[in-house]
Parts: structure tokens; sequence; C-alpha cells
């Protein structure tokens, strides 16, 4: 396999990428994708490169696919998670990546609840850093399983019409989303209650809060998690008529495409953001989605760690 | 070494096994056990396999155990406790099952504090399921490293007296072992306040509330961990008056045979339902039944995931 | 590579070491540091051995350095740590390391809060036991990296003069560091607020409680670290009055030698004990520091179980 094009050190958003950065990933993903299939998963590509997972923020899925992907391609890995670790200790972040750093290691991927993060780890840290998730900033990973499993299912992405829907303010999965997929030249609406659309958004996207016209002729819906501080914090009366008002059921599914797509990051809120027909139903790709989630986080360890092609 | 046959795809209880699956384990558990004893701990067999332990309730020696087995056996595994995960997001947990074998895990482990979680899992994943204790029901390797002990020290289960004392109502270790060595031709007689028998128990063995009738004449005594939410449960008045009608003695040890066995799945409350004295004695099988219980995760681990033969 | 000779089945801590076994480590950490600096940093020499990472405090840094120190060495890790074990169930410190210990690991490495508490485990298990901070009593491998770090900058100990200021009372670090700079023929003083010198340790070496004089012509400064729950327990006034009169200012550090080396185990305080400005400044070893802990774990682990010294 010829390694595609990724000129980058870090993987710290979407935003500053090209469209031919994103193919890269999405291609190398395609690639590597084949040895989760095999009896025996586990190829020598990234042998003695080592890699910190450091998450400030509660996670099973996103740290369990990093791991497994840091597993497959046989690099050892080291998690830390802050609830055991010294961060309780009030130490500053730049000193707890500056210390670990100094143990080596080849690549720090960071979760954390402040946007601008893993950014901050780039500019004052030798190791590659991929940003796991900052704040409501940026979430690359997850936008590029997205695209890989929209690339997968439909041939393509431009041209695409996506409805993202939930709470657009606060989610990190959107904004990677609605960056990634402008770029490669998909079409996208947003739809979120007024209380959660960010102001200046309209200049990205274009923007509703009814959800039948956000879904209506869409070739895939991605729908947001709502957190459950949301759910207290005044952005919207109750969960009953957030499921009413914005939640996605069967019958509004109706009004995509025929073979629309159905996206979810998890973990799915069922009943509020999600019917669990809609979630469980035949254009539901959330699974795949997560499968695709190992394939994109092999794709940017390889990539940024500089595997040995013929080993892959 | 030819594999001894052991027909399902999952360990989820002792009770759908016949005599002839449970020997199969005990026999590979044997055949694996000498790797332990190796200067090098290692055979290639489960490479490139990977496995999810998935523990919802606390737990060191479980867990710790079947890391062990996994590493011993060169599996890449993943463990997930519930205090560091989104399943403190409110996922359920077959959405969380559901997304971790999207990650095309080859196996998952799980402890559940509910009753047939593990049996919910089978019905709905493709993965292999390890039942590593749910809630009151069952913990099958525990009673398969149990009998392994047993075995080892007696030569044979078939016409074995054993003992089980304690709180039998909430014991999933009570359920497995009963079930396992009632299937193996042993004679077992339960024990309990009378506050903790369940009703029915007595269609599976006989039952007493007198620890002096249950040890006279045991070759195998199994006393049972008597949880501190019990204490303050209202099930019996004090821990000071549990021991002196319950707890095994020096003088109550006695009254069984000269080579008794002592067995106890920890972590022991020391002066409450055991004696320090007994657990540390001469009859006291407690650390062997530690070194067995990876040796018969091995086995699970190598039966279910089909090693391969000639590596072990 | 010829091991050196370190004849301790354990490192429990400083105290009990000669100078040569001292020697022996720091020579051996030398010589296993380059792999570190080798792109691919994987060596066979402990492939097969267990070590268990047993931590009943909290840490980022130590537990990290000693898994990544494992890992480069090919040994198969376990860590434990309290918040997610039974060990809140009430078994006792003992119980659970005999219960590991049937587990047949080669190792346990052991923070615990009680000094003493690696000793009573190696007087107990088979096991070889490390000393991974017990209590305000030893934390040898920190000594030992503090001794390397400073061996590689000055060339030598001997004869170096070094001071310790801080919460020299609770401190194992000042306390394993006195021993080791002690034996190794430097020449020691110690600086602490009256209420934080511990009675007798004038015996070990002389104690000031003014901070221009400890550092007055010192060629290197190692300053401890203050934890909060001192500053809540009467022991000094005020954050703001304990940096006026013990915290390491560029000022002050201009009494010591122009090579002065400044040393830290961290995590720091900024503006506490110490100024970011020294913290960063150009006498700052304190990343070396870090980087040394992985070689001198590499070191520990290696001589104590028998590295194949053809795999190094």
């Amino acid at each position: 396999m010829t390694p595609p094009s990724y000129p980058h050190r870090h993987l710290l958003g979407i935003e500053p990428l090209e469209p031919s950065h994103i193919t890269a990933v999405l291609d190398t993903a395609e690639a590597l994708r084949e040895v989760l299939d095999r009896p025996i998963k586990k190829v020598p590509a990234l042998r003695g490169k080592t890699v910190v997972n450091l998450f400030y923020e509660a996670s099973t899925r996103t740290r369990a696919s990093f791991e497994i992907a840091e597993k497959v391609l046989s690099a050892d890995s080291l998690s830390i998670a802050t609830s055991t670790s010294s961060v309780q200790k009030g130490e500053t972040l730049l000193d707890t990546a500056k210390n670990l750093e100094a143990m080596n290691p080849d690549m720090i991927v960071l979760r954390h609840a402040a946007s601008g993060a893993p950014h901050f780890l780039a500019r004052h840290c030798r190791s590659a850093i991929v940003n796991a998730g900052d704040g409501a900033h940026e979430h690359p990973t997850q936008a590029l399983l997205d695209a890989l499993t929209l690339r997968q299912k439909k041939g393509r992405l431009a041209g695409l019409r996506v409805a993202i829907v939930g709470d657009v303010m606060h989610s990190r999965v959107a904004r990677s989303n609605a960056w990634l997929l402008t770029k490669m030249g998909a079409e996208i609406i947003l739809c979120a209650p007024p209380t959660l659309i960010p102001k200046g958004i309209e200049r990205l996207a274009p923007v509703t809060s009814r959800i039948d016209e956000a879904v209506e002729g869409a070739d895939a819906i991605m729908m947001l998690r709502i957190q459950q501080e949301r759910m207290t914090g005044g952005y919207f009366p109750t969960v009953r008529e957030y499921h009413a008002r914005f939640g996605l059921t069967e019958e509004r599914v109706k009004r995509a495409r025929k073979d629309v797509l159905i996206l979810h990051p998890g973990p799915m809120n069922r009943g509020v953001e999600i019917a669990s027909e809609v979630a469980d139903g035949p254009y539901s790709v959330i699974l795949d989605q997560v499968t695709n989630g190992v394939a994109v986080r092999m794709a940017v360890l390889y990539l940024l760690l500089g595997g040995v092609p013929e080993a892959a």
C-alpha cells in the first residue's frame, strides 16, 4: 500500500484540513479496514510505537476504539483517565502532557473539556497529538468515521444532502461534520431548538428549527446526542417535549429520501432524540459507524506515526 | 493436545452444561495450567484475538484473573469498568454491548448486577459471551475453578460430600457450585441462616441452618462471602452473632473429615464467615483456587475462541 | 551487557542498599536508556514475565512510568487501582497481595499509604516487590532517577552539595534522597518550615528553616511538592506566605552555583513551592527526571526479574 498524502503532524480538527487530506485518511481507513475481518486481527505496522490515551472526560466507545486500533496495529498503548490520576492533584494540562511526553511516547490522544486543549499541546509538545474531542469545538475522528460510512454506502460525499439535528450549539460532532461535509461538497442543513443554535452558524450552513424541513429529501440524517446537563439547563422544557418536536421518528424519516441513512454518534438516548424503531431500523448505519471508527483511528495512527507500509 | 469437546459458543452458566462439557473445561485447564509454571508464561494460542472485559461491578480478582489468562494466551484485551465509561451516560447494556461488538472483538466477558444479563447479550450479539458473574444467578468460572481444585486434591468429584455455607440466597457462587457438583455426582448440603435460604432450594439439595450438621463428615467446605449490604439489611443481627452461629472455626472444622478441604471465593471477611486460623490453616486451598482460576479462564478462552492446538 | 551486581530480591527502599547496589541500578539504567531513543522502543528482555502494578494511591506519572518500562521490556503488565477493585470490599492488603500472587506474577509494584506496606508484602509473598512509594517512608525509584539525573549532568554524585527544600516531614522523596545521596558521598542540607521538620532528622543531615542558607552554593536544589492536605492542616499559614518564605524564585537560585540543577518530583504547584520561571528555566532538569524515571524502572525490572542479557 502506498500511503496517501497526509502532510500534517497532528490531527487537531477538520477545519484546517484540505479535501485531499480527508480523502487520504478515508482511503487509508478503507485499506486497513479488512484487517478487522481477518481471523487474526493483528499487523506489526506500529510495533514499538507508544501511544498515550489521555482522557479528561469519561468515554467508553472513543477510548475503546482508539485502544483497539492501537492493539491491532501492535502499538503499545497506555490509557490515563483522570479519575485515577494526579490530574486530581491540580497539575496543569501542560505539565501533565510535558511529563508524559518526557516518557517518549510517539503520540498523545487527548480528550478534554476545554476547546483548543489539543492545539495548545501541539504548540508545546513534540509528540503527535490527536484530538479525541475538545469541549464543544471539534471531534475530528468522529466526522471522519461518519464520512467513511457515508462514502461506503453512497459511493460519494459530494452532492449528498445531509441534515444534522439536535443540540448544534454544544456539539463538537456537529461542528466537525459541518466542516468536513462542506469541504467535500455535500450540502448540509442544521436543525436545532432556537435556544441551541449558536450565533453566526448560518454563515457555515443553513439553519432551521423545524425538523420536518431539515429531513425533507435528505440522503442522510445525523442525530446528535442530547446531554443530560442540557436537559436541566433550561434549554428545553422536558424530554417528552423534546422528543415530540425534535426526535427522529419513523414518520419523520419518511420525509427523507427512500435510501436515507440514519447516523448517531452514540451513546443514544432512545425515546429522546431518536425513536428505538429508527435506531434499530433498516436505514440505521449506527453500528457501521462504530466499526468504521476503529478503521479511521487505525488510519490516523498509521499516517501520523509513519507506519511501515509493507507491514500492514 | 486434542481439544476436549465443548460444544457451546458461550459460557453463560453451569446449569445448561452436561457433565462431559464440564470435564472438557477441567481437562483443558489442567493441560494449560503448566504454562503458568514456566519461566516464560506465554503461548501464542490466541494471538490476534480480541477480548473485551466489560465489568459493571467492581472486581479485582476475577478481572485480574481473566486479564492474566488473556495475556498468557497472547490475546489482545480491553477492560471497561463502568466508573470511567459512558455507561454512566445512561446507555442501555445492549447498546453498549452492540457498540463494543461493532469493534469486532471475539469475546465479551461480562460481569453485571442483573441476573440473565449475559444470556440477553448472547441472544443479541455475535461475539462469544462469558458470564463473569450475573447478579445472584451464576458465576460459572468460579464453580469450575472450585471443581478443578477439588478434583486435583481428591482425584474425583463423584461421591464427595460438600457443604456450602453462608448467604446461599444471594450467592451466585453457591448456585453455580450446586449445579456443578450435583451434575458431577457429588453430594452437597447447603447451610444458611433461615432468612437467607431461598424458597424452593431444597429441590436442588438438602438445606440446614445448623453449620455443625452441614460440616459433619464433609470432604470439602465452601464458605460464602457475607456482603456488607446484607449485614445492614436486617438478614442477621450482628457480625459477632453471625460468626458465632455460622462462622467456620477450627472447632467446627474438626467435625469434618480429617482430610477436609476449605474453600472460599474471596474476598474474605476474616472473623466473620471464616476464622483467620481456618483461612490460613493446613486444610485451606483458598490460594490454590486463585491459581486454578487463571487456568480455568485460559481453558474457557481457549475452547470458545478455537485456539490453535499446536500453539499451546 | 554484563548485568551489574544487584543482590536483592526486592527494591523496598534506599536505606538497606550499599553504594555498589545503587551504582548497579544506575549503570543498568544508563545502558537501557538508549532503547527509549530508538524508533522501535521494544526489546524482548522480559517477554512472558508478568508484573502487577497495585496502586492504593492515585498516581499518573509513577504508574505510567512503570507501565511504559514494562511494555518496552515486553513484560505483560496488569494495573490495579483501588477505585475499581475489591479493595473497597474491605479485604486486607495481605489477602489482596496473596491472591494476586496466586496468579503467578513475577513482580508486584506497590504504592500504599502505609509506611512499611511493601516490606510486609516482601515478608509474606514469593513475588519480587518494588516499593513505588509507601506513606511518608520511602520512594526508592524516585531517588534513583534523581541520582541518575544528577550523575548524567554532573558526572558524579560524590562531593555534590544538594539542598532538599520543602515538606521534609511528610516526604518519602526527601527521605529516599537523603539516604541515597549520603551513601554516595554527596553533602546534603535539608530545609523546611519549623513545623515540618521531623524530630531526629538532624542525625541524618544538617537542617535549616532558611532557604537562602540552604541553597547557598548548591550544586543541585531538590524542591518537594507541598500537598494540599498540609495546607489546610495548620502546618503553615497561607500559600502566598509559603511561597514568600520557602518558594524557589529566580532570585534565590542566584545564591546557588552558576551550574546549579533544579529538580522536582512533580506534580508541581507552580507559584507555591516553585516559581514558574524556575520550573521552566535553564537550570531545570525536571523533564530529564521523568525520562530517567522510565530508564530507572526498566533497570529495576531488568535486575529483579533476571532479564536475558543478550535480549536487551
